[in-house]
């Protein structure tokens, strides 16, 4: 029986070791559950040559393998590990927030209380240290304002820019959407990239020549 | 006209400055939309506490953010940008392929000389040392010996064991699968981290406990 209990001992100590982390673990785990819903969220652009509608999830996996493949287009040396969380955390806010259209002209785009409220919550359900690392980076990105921001932007504006393309026109016929806003949104490209945005800029005006965006 | 002659010239050469990398990025851009298929091909496990199939890029995408949120928790340090990458990459393979269930007895799980085609043609689409270095992640991961592969392994085998256990059984019960088989192949992610074994491990025995897998 004293042979039992100290094994008990020993096991019980064991266990508590291995489950050290235990409470950092499962508020990992509920971050990791809640983002589930990210894949819920349908954006306004489909997918290439397509007419089904791309959801967040899929847009940040695509983004951050653009980023990866594209990272030596960068106008300036950036850390690939630092843009690609930034894209693939970059709509998570949307689970409370919503999506917004690029060319929406009501819904301000970027930064609105209903998404810093998001991001306190989703968030900060990770353990406090991590949850604060996550808020910075997507600060960082939301004010485009590092090299790492300003290349993850450019990724994020490249996709559906290849998307509409691909679909003869995609949301810029369907929501009736001018060559004049398309180069000014587009144009953030140029930050990141002048290598993706000169690409960016000539696959606009084909689309204007080919009659798929509309010269105004 | 020769002054439009010189400027032609001038633009000319800054067009090519421009324009140097333009070839590596034609390539880029086609393998960019190449993985776009990725988005079509259907798991056989399902969203959390959902009937949705999951798509290979949305489960793509959670393992590259289960990566970064869980490395403290891996057995040995590792550099999270190849993981990141390895999980971002490593069903697309599948546009070629297709997906294989991991309880499927009759096909053979990973390395088949389908999936190595697949990877020649799809990462072929790159720039040639870009593609070698994809192929050579991909292959790593498959291989599953460095601590990268080992923790990205079993980024790959928890994301499903959550969602089944949120989903009432899920695949297990959809196909029959008994407790030994969950246990043999789940204890693949005890190589990459013991503490997420551990957990692991209580989720799978506390399913047989609540009866959503059978004990067999």
């Amino acid at each position: 029986m004293i042979k039992d209990q100290v094994f008990c001992n020993f096991t019980g100590l064991l266990h508590n070791i291995l489950y050290m982390n235990t409470t950092a673990l499962l508020d990992q785990i509920a971050f990791i559950k809640e983002i589930d819903k990210v894949k819920y969220i349908q954006r306004k652009t489909k997918l290439f040559n397509s007419d089904r509608n791309e959801n967040d999830a899929e847009h940040s996996w695509h983004l951050a393998l653009m980023a990866i493949v594209l990272a030596e287009h960068s106008n300036e040396p950036i850390d690939v590990l630092k843009v690609v969380k930034m894209v693939l955390i970059h709509d998570i806010v949307e689970i409370d927030a919503g999506d917004v259209f690029l060319y929406d002209t009501q819904v301000n785009h970027s930064n609105s209380d209903e998404e810093r409220l998001a991001a306190n919550r989703i968030f900060g359900l990770l353990p406090k240290k991590q949850a604060e690392d996550m808020i910075a980076i997507w600060e960082e990105f939301e004010a485009g304002e590092t090299n790492e921001a300003k290349f993850a932007k450019s990724m994020d504006r490249l996709e559906p820019l290849l998307q509409n393309t691909s679909n003869n026109g995609g949301t810029w016929k369907e929501f009736d959407v001018p060559y004049k806003k398309v180069f000014e949104k587009k144009s953030v490209i140029k930050e990141g990239s002048t290598t993706l945005w000169n690409y960016a800029e000539d696959l606009i005006n084909e689309s204007v020549a080919n009659g798929i965006l509309k010269n105004e």
